[in-house]
């Protein structure tokens, strides 16, 4: 089931869940299974910029991702290194020169004291001009992907209590990331994009997450034209959509998908009528809500 | 249904969804409602603190509840005003004398720029030397509440994609709060506790979020001794509930649930042979999760 991967979740990683006991419902003592949750510093050069809450795993995906993602990294930064140093939660990311948004966060600070309220502007600003190609979809392949990555095994599965973000390919995934932080897992695949150079043109993000703002702001940012989701949207999420041309599919279950923005790249080759309903067994129980 | 509450959902509120089209799975159209997603600035005084997405209902109340939930105001602080700016989406909560937060940031920023790492370091001081009160709970109590607001009529039912969290009292549910931000929710029922003096001892949280190390410290910087969810662990949201003596309930669907802390406080009277499964039509679906 993982062949087809680059990167696969590893339920069996001892370090990302831990055994708990407690009682169940009728006062029986039960063993279970629980997500890790440890908070990371996220420095870029000088400048603590965030302490993220993460499972843990791919420290460096992460932080390369986060600030990628926030509009605090650019193209013309030259990364020099990651030091990660697990016994004190700590990762810096270090660039040849000073950043623009270190330069712009100390102006800021002079001024008002704290740059936390600019980020989502600059995550906005990032979006002006921006086209995404057109790259086409086919109904079949997005079904394809739903199967494929429902039942691969994941921390999911195992421990509940964690979201998905999957990297894909025409009907392929890629990379799947977890986290039971909120952006984490896509912030990670942001990484590792970075890090491999990977193109975004030909690529579809699914997530297990909603289609918010924040989340359609990060894909389009990522250059990926195309996000799916099981859940369901808001309605700044939707804007951002259209306004940006990204292909918006949401509340993808079974045979049942919406697609709010970016119709035109989708081919309809699934004829949804011979396509089952989703089997019980392979919903998102609430464990993994949130 | 919502008679007995003191603050129910309002999903027939034309300003918390909008009404958008796009195509099913089968290329057809199809009208959705789905949620709104709002910035709103909050200040302390002069001090911009944060930007959150949230639906955009009581605004006063996420001021205040987040305000006091991060540890930036205490009990101590008199609070003379909080005004409300829709048309800049901003809201400040005035204090009569400056905060101790106030003055730790302008002291935090002159050394280091800015405070963003400091806020969870904040919440986690203010466990020190907590006790919640010895408050029993039924378990009877438990399963009458989860299927009573399962049916109460809300936004997710109408929109989905949104968190709700319940503050309660034995067997009844006094204040129902929805939000698109993550923890916005049990911020407006902290706020709103503020506002009225509301005793937490005898209160119960309910949330359809996941019982996240944030979740479980910001219940018992509340004082509410019981934190109840349909979703999963992490595993630091379990140690954080074993030391302050929280009593910690997750994964309950139907007559199922597991308690992994505090579980002295349980009186079992209600017996789960007798009480059915989950059924499909109440579960809180995929356009929940995240």
């Amino acid at each position: 089931m993982t062949a087809r991967y680059l990167i696969a979740p590893d339920p069996e990683n001892a370090g990302l869940t831990r055994a708990v006991s407690g009682l169940d419902q009728s006062g029986r003592s039960v063993d279970l299974k629980v997500v890790e949750e440890r908070p990371l510093t996220i420095f870029l050069n000088a400048r603590e910029i965030v302490t993220a809450m993460t499972i843990g795993d791919y420290p460096e995906y992460l932080a390369l991702g986060f600030l990628k993602n926030q509009g605090m990294l650019h193209p013309e930064d030259e990364i020099t290194s990651v030091e990660y140093a697990p016994e004190i939660d700590t990762i810096v990311v270090r660039t040849r020169v000073e950043t623009d948004y270190e330069d712009k966060l100390r102006k800021k600070t002079r001024t008002s004291g704290c740059a936390v309220g600019t980020v989502f502007g600059d995550m906005l600003d990032g979006l002006q001009g921006l086209r995404l190609p057109e790259t086409p979809v086919r109904t079949s392949a997005l079904y394809k992907l739903a199967s494929e990555i429902n039942q691969t095994p994941s921390l999911y599965l195992a421990a509940g209590a964690i979201h998905g973000t999957v990297l894909c390919q025409a009907d392929r995934p890629l990379v799947y990331m977890e986290d039971v932080g909120r952006h984490n897992a896509v912030d990670k695949i942001a990484g590792w994009m970075l890090t491999e150079q990977a193109s975004p043109d030909d690529k579809i993000l699914y997530t297990t997450g909603r289609l918010t703002s924040e989340m359609v702001i990060k894909t389009a940012l990522m250059g990926i034209p195309v996000l799916a989701s099981r859940s369901g949207f808001t309605a700044w999420g939707v804007e951002i959509a259209r306004e940006v041309g990204l292909t918006l599919i949401g509340r993808m279950r079974g045979k049942r998908f919406v697609c709010l923005s970016g119709e035109a790249r989708l081919i309809w080759d699934a004829d949804p009528g011979t396509l089952p309903e989703e089997a019980t067994r392979h919903r998102r129980k609430g464990a993994g809500d949130d």
